[in-house]
């Protein structure tokens, strides 16, 4: 009793001061939780990157306001609704559980910041998120990343949490994050979360700075720049718990921690396109010497979105003719395909505007066969490169999102 | 008998000094024509829009360069093999065939244009193309477009034609046309090739004008500008058998012959969405009220390209909120989105941001369940509007698409 109570207490990755509560309040379905709250210490800090969709959901719209203002104490995140396309009745319901919160954990209703992800046009079922906050206030506690994990799970199949630790120059500092999502044929379809929380202590625009950089690199190499849902977010925050002073800019400490941040992304936003709806195989989409980086991207994002290509690594068929056409049709400019070369893994598939002499269907297939791989791409017109991770497209990609309302 | 041989002497539709055949060559296929040669008489005007992909297909390269130096006199056509991806050698295989048809038929390489669909990558069985050509041009005949139409099939499920009549004022005209192409999530993915001829006279510059018109709004509105396949591409043919002068530019004979042409663009666009791939319904995307017609396009090919929206469309599940997410995202500017209403046929389902008060999921459902229909989105910025042709995305389209090599 003793050792699984011990266990019990120390489950998971923590950050000093963060604590986390899941609960199961009904918003949508049986039997599991689906709301979570997220607590930070006074004197915390917190900045987000927030989904460009015009018709962006109530709770980040609301979240934006929130963080102009205040300190962020607590997240407040549910699943099942996504509290998107609600209008003005979306709004106020966001700001009562807001208020609500507020009112329960004794701190200015700016300081909460609400996310929702799920189902687009339904209205929040306010009463019962009111209800559940009492017990989530109670239960708050360090080791709750990854029960959190799970409440805020859609239609993906496993919980995402990510940890790392780092050296800040005589500190340890640790990096724990989480996420959802799983709508993968294009990331910018679904709802993608992910919190971010450190205990170093760090300065609003260092953090600020640390954040763009490592979803750059990540959250959004799974998507397309401006291309993203109505709920779509991503929050880091510095808990400041950590003994020594702030991180500064330009510091060794703010390498390693823009290095163990990153880390965390790119585990989480790998998690993500693992668990893409229907995925069977984590495809890494990298273009090299091109003239410039968007154009890199847009090689990229040619293939990454094809629907043509994403079916033929479903059927595990190296049909290298779909990926030349997707990198012809993405509007490089005066692109001499005779320079052009496209590996699979290590296989040279194609070059010289044709089948590689050397290349053998063989090899393509046992790439293929992989589940894991990676799709090169070089232009010939200069040094700059781009890398998208995506994954295939299969039968129960069109079966979840058939079903998903029913 | 003779009713018989009158009836075969007579199907289908015609244009008087146009005549085709074709042939089973197994280049892929067995037991079915893969061949088509397509004559026209001397003094016929042709013209073309071919894909701007930069792996654009070595029989395109040849069409371009021959549409330059002479007056087509032959198109050759064939199914199984695009011959794209395939370098110098495909080039060469391309106008080797030009060349053998040319010395079979007393004509100059430069007066055969050469097209082919089918699978990317592999080389043209240019000697079974060769062993084909005698029996070709003897069996080529006016009534020959539907036994063409179902030789040009690749994953079509049916040969497409269309006929119309027109009155240019004294004569009747007739423009007759074929296609295939049924790779639809995205048209640009899968090879489009459609033949146009009519018997009346009309001048280089005043057909490609007709054929630019007809197609912008036809198949360039099932697709995305210059995002074309490795083998897209659609030909105009002006006979010029039909007695009385040359239509004129700007008169009402030009008038009647341009909307003919684009009727029967139209009837072949719509068929080619009809017969998507795993498509169960044909769904057209009008977008009104938009600041400018790149903008209205933009919201159009968000939605008709949103793998969200189609999969809901499959499950016949009137899922709005996706259909607003993709309005989002689509990138206009400054977008006031209280002022968008969306419909599904006429019922309004969103105004305001959110739902319309006046929508019932009953009504979504019973529009979702007719085999055509229309989502209309009114942007409330100006009077542009745009309309896209699509289908949904259903598990039929992965199996094929999956299957399609093995």
């Amino acid at each position: 009793m003793l050792r699984q109570g011990s266990l019990k207490r120390h489950v998971g990755p923590r950050i000093a001061g963060v604590r986390l509560a899941a609960t199961a309040a009904g918003i949508r379905y049986q039997g599991r939780d689906d709301l979570v709250l997220l607590e930070l210490p006074s004197g915390a800090q917190t900045c987000a990157v927030l989904t460009t969709n015009a018709f962006c959901a109530a709770p980040v719209q609301l979240t934006r306001t929130h963080l102009r203002r205040g300190q962020p104490r607590y997240l407040l995140i549910n699943a099942g609704n996504a509290n998107a396309g609600t209008g003005a009745r979306g709004l106020a319901d966001a700001e009562t559980c807001c208020k609500a919160l507020a009112s329960a954990a004794d701190c200015a209703p700016e300081q909460v910041l609400p996310f929702s992800t799920g189902v687009i046009g339904e209205y929040l079922p306010v009463q019962r998120v009111a209800g559940a906050l009492p017990r989530l206030l109670d239960e708050l506690r360090e080791d709750g990343w990854n029960a959190a994990a799970r409440a805020i799970m859609t239609t993906d199949t496993r919980p995402k949490t990510a940890a790392v630790r780092c050296d800040l120059g005589g500190a340890e500092a640790s990096v724990v994050g989480m996420a959802k999502g799983a709508g993968m044929i294009r990331p910018d379809m679904a709802t993608m979360l992910a919190f971010v929380a450190t205990d170093a202590a760090v300065r609003s625009v260092l953090l600020n700075e640390l954040l763009r950089a490592a979803v750059a690199d990540t959250f959004n190499a799974i998507s397309v720049d401006g291309d993203t849902s109505t709920n779509d977010a991503c929050v880091l925050c510095a808990a400041g718990t950590l003994p020594g002073g702030s991180v500064v800019t330009g510091s060794a400490a703010a390498a390693a921690l823009a290095k163990a941040v990153h880390e965390v992304c790119e585990r989480l936003a790998t998690a993500i396109v693992r668990d893409g709806e229907g995925a069977t195989k984590l495809v890494t989409i990298e273009v090299v010497e091109a003239g410039t980086a968007a154009e890199a991207r847009a090689v990229a994002d040619s293939i990454a979105h094809s629907p043509l290509v994403k079916t033929a690594l479903f059927a595990s068929d190296p049909n290298w003719g779909r990926i030349l056409a997707a990198v012809g049709r993405a509007g490089v400019c005066a692109l001499d395909i005779a320079r052009v070369r496209i590996w699979l893994d290590d296989a040279l598939i194609a070059s010289g505007g044709c089948r590689d002499p050397g290349y053998t269907e063989a090899a393509g297939r046992a790439v293929m066969a992989r589940d894991a791989f990676r799709i090169r791409v070089a232009l010939g017109r200069g040094h700059a490169k781009a890398r998208v991770i995506t994954c295939d497209l299969s039968y129960d990609y069109v079966r979840i999102n058939a079903e998903y309302r029913t």
